[in-house]
């Protein structure tokens, strides 16, 4: 017996350019394929690449007829310099001249139960998430998908960057952050459980400990409502922060958080983007709005009289955003100050006007995508504000006595990672920025 | 009205070498105080440092006696290079002398139920979970919780790097993955859902999608058992992949992944690790053995007989760790080749030997902290070892769908992000290296 020696991996990728040439062996699925008269193209997928390869019908060594979209192949070639029009190619500069070919594993049903061979997926919602294993290896599903992996990680970035600490908080709690309701619950040892709705609680404690925290985590919301907004679990990109003199710098983090994902979506998604046919947005300039002014903005602007509600209602937050977007050619809005009675017993109110709240929400494309705002940090506030909104302190005592121990001022604030993917793709529906949606009708696959 | 632009924020670290003899404003809490005849050190922490900064009774505007730890605070001094002998500072190279400090908010409640003023945490862990939000604001503990931030993020872009897609799947699920035990259920809009044990379907319809993916995710167990290896939440660090010939890949990648992390803590963690009195463990060197070869090992080196058993009991892997330990200078051994009843349904078999399978465990100081292995990527061989086993393959139809569009042959693991936190951390029970541990008695805070 004797030990192994680590053997460094390094990355898979091709040095194509140095290669152009030479003969090199690729692994993956067939993702497409054209069988034409004089020989053909077989579209290679695989972690790095979606590569086109080409074949002269007299020099295979394999049966074209014979093969079958979705094998995994192993294709032997040389490297030649390629003009491809596809778009659904990368990279568009190279391709192989196929000298050997191996099927290493086929379908067992052939042909598909749907094509995936176009450009668009043309399917209902349902049957795209009924056969999500297959949907999901169209190109444009998996570009949706490799921008959400993106703004995932740059979101971490960014914070990490300014020197935030990650955290991992627990999903089963002891009690629902907002105070009850849209909670599913557990039966966990003898105990109620919940599943947590927020890592809100937890990642103000941890502000006690690291100062700046950031946390990524699915978080779940018991909705009975199936609309195209809600998913009933979800991924939360949390952040929760000290601050030195007002909850604007929660937003200026924000603005500057988006403007590197931004930055990272167009150098490492550049594909996926043009792929989608979809152009990223910029938030180098943004409007920031207080929550009364929208009313009577959208009031003076579009003649809709909402004054009187103390919740922007979806069309207003169309409105607004289709407003922002003609007059300030901006596709976010900040909206300041929401009333104290729609936020939870956490928020801070204004000290200027206690019936409204230090709070905000980002406004992005017609949809909130973001909510935060100031949070209370002495212990007596939390008790009388509890005691006034008719919820227990006992209850709450394990989250409470971080506000006993001291706290500094402190605020944050959740992102929905698929809402913000689905509307940087341009789609209209939440659900198709989530891997495997969750609604009331659906828990598979 | 008009729109904002968006400022640059950078971070809030302090170039302390070019600022000497600068005056500076730091913010953060008070770590901990020491009042002298002369005058006095407040150690001040926020999300960078843990700052040492000194004054002169004669020179202050503020009381000493009056201040409190864990008051946030804001102070104002001159960068000064220190020599400093406690470990619990850093920077150590500098300063500040103080010039004025204000106090933003102070604890409610003073003196603190608990001391976290001394080097150790001398308290039960009952006590220090109970205490939590005030616990873990000891040097010693958050050190723990910074070593766990870096082995999480590093294993994402060690990954990334070898072009693994990162995604985020469901974790109110169907099914639970090893086929029903241990799982925890609830009511779900009229169904019955289950909280993942593990992303295993997701990761493997997703090699079909991306190749290689990974997911970094929290995951339930419903044990009963409380031990020191068991958490009832824990947070699973997964990849799958597809493999080219063999198994062995999966475990080389692992081997990669570790060394980068360890590399990653090593620059990033010295501080932290320094605070632990903790050495980091190297993979440049590993042992690779067969499951039967360790019952034979541990039986001749040992004299204890397990060679009737069909898996590893944790005094066996604490035997064969101390054997590799001690004869091979390394501190991870893979065991390969667990018997075939031991494995969950998409394990593949040795095609050798079809009672063993082509899967590993990795064991670290006496624990194992992956499992992992190659999965049966044809439909047939699903249906076929399913029924054999008693499952029924008609429930996890939504799942079996991605092996009849075709599959690559793939295999991948998954790493307890506790587990390996807490062993590299030397801590003896897994929960401490849980911010907020859940098990059978605890769900708070």
């Amino acid at each position: 017996m004797q030990t192994v020696a680590l053997q460094k991996i390094s990355s898979t990728k091709i040095d194509f350019q140095n290669l152009v040439g030479k003969s090199v062996e690729i692994q993956g699925m067939i993702q497409n394929m054209r069988i034409l008269s004089w020989g053909g193209f077989i579209i290679l997928r695989n972690q790095d690449y979606t590569l086109q390869t080409v074949y002269e019908k007299s020099a295979i060594n394999f049966n074209p007829e014979a093969l079958k979209t979705e094998s995994a192949i192993r294709i032997k070639g040389i490297v030649k310099a390629a003009k491809i029009k596809d778009l659904a190619i990368s990279p568009r500069d190279y391709e192989l001249q196929i000298e050997e070919v191996t099927v290493l594993s086929e379908p067992s049903e052939y042909p598909h139960p749907l094509d995936i061979s176009k450009k668009e997926l043309k399917v209902n919602l349902d049957t795209n998430f009924d056969y999500r294993p297959l949907t999901l290896r169209h190109p444009q599903q998996r570009s949706i998908f490799k921008i959400s992996a993106c703004i995932n990680a740059s979101f971490g970035e960014a914070l990490s960057e300014l020197g935030f600490t990650q955290i991992v908080s627990p999903k089963l709690v002891f009690s629902g952050a907002e105070g009850g309701s849209n909670v599913f619950s557990l039966e966990y040892f003898g105990k109620k459980a919940y599943l947590a709705q927020s890592p809100q609680f937890y990642k103000q404690i941890m502000v006690g400990v690291f100062s700046k925290v950031y946390e990524k985590s699915t978080v779940f919301r018991a909705e009975k409502h199936n609309t195209s907004r809600h998913l009933n679990e979800y991924y939360s990109l949390d952040y929760e922060m000290q601050i030195s003199e007002s909850y604007e710098e929660i937003m200026h983090t924000l603005a500057n958080v988006l403007d590197y994902i931004f930055g990272k979506l167009q150098t490492q998604c550049a594909h996926e983007l043009a792929l989608l046919e979809v152009e990223l947005p910029s938030i180098k300039n943004y409007l920031v709005m207080k929550f009364d002014d929208v009313h009577e903005t959208v009031f003076k602007e579009f003649g809709k009289d909402f004054r009187g509600d103390n919740d922007l209602s979806p069309e207003e937050e169309r409105l607004i955003c289709s407003y922002a977007k003609s007059n300030f050619n901006t596709e976010f809005v900040f909206v300041t100050h929401y009333p104290s009675d729609k936020r939870p017993f956490y928020t801070m109110d204004d000290p200027e006007d206690p019936s409204k709240t230090l709070s905000f929400d980002l406004l992005f494309r017609g949809l909130e995508i973001t909510t935060g705002g100031q949070r209370l940090h002495k212990y007596e506030d939390y008790v009388a504000k509890m005691n006034r909104m008719g919820l227990s302190p006992k209850e709450f005592e394990s989250y409470l006595q971080t506000f006993k121990y001291g706290m500094p001022t402190h605020g944050g604030c959740a992102t929905g990672l698929e809402r913000i993917t689905a509307l940087i793709c341009n789609k209209s529906n939440v659900k198709e920025a989530s891997l495997f949606p969750r609604d009331v009708d659906r828990l598979t696959p």
